[in-house]
């Protein structure tokens, strides 16, 4: 029950697209991340997943359409719709998504997929 | 997979202590709520509640201890933990929580308890 501040936690993310989680709710861990250009198209079958702008601003790019995040905005990407995030100046979000959830998706990138 | 702005979304929530939805993942709902004054002790045996600060300052008490929460600041509350929260100004703060909690858990309150 100890409070998280998102910019002191932000300090500790230093790579981007290397979610770190700083907090759990009912099953889902709230994470933070950095993005930083483009990362990888991947859709998740087993949940939705929230972004919500911290730092900077990114797209969170559909194959229909675009959502641009600045701080304080936030979009939910519904279970198995193809997505990827773009940065193209360094950007930061926090995230809520379902426990274990991998970040890359259905997808297995060499460089992306976190260890 | 429209996003929403905390601030825009604010607007619309004029009320002190009746929440609004205005996101949904995974089971849980995503709402906005303004704290003014001092909210009833209660406890949410269903689950877990996250608070985050998006303007003014706030506190979460606990029988034991307080935390205190400006913008960009959360803490989760355990389900089952009995918990207040406080606004010495009125504050804004954005709430993870499983779709359908009562905002007042195990207590019904004549004036607090939303509809």
């Amino acid at each position: 029950m100890d409070k998280v501040n998102l910019a002191a936690a932000l300090a500790a993310v230093t790579e981007p697209w290397r979610p770190k989680v700083v907090g759990a709710v009912n099953g889902q861990e709230v994470k933070l991340a950095r993005f930083r250009g483009e990362f990888v198209w991947h859709r998740h079958a087993e949940g939705d997943e929230l972004f919500l702008g911290v730092e900077g601003t990114f797209r969170v790019e559909f194959r229909d359409r675009v959502v641009t995040l600045g701080p304080g905005e936030f979009v939910v990407v519904p279970r198995g719709v193809e997505h990827r995030t773009v940065a193209d100046r360094e950007a930061a979000a926090l995230l809520v998504e379902p426990a274990g959830l991998r970040n890359t998706g259905d997808v297995v990138h060499p460089r992306l997929t976190a260890p």
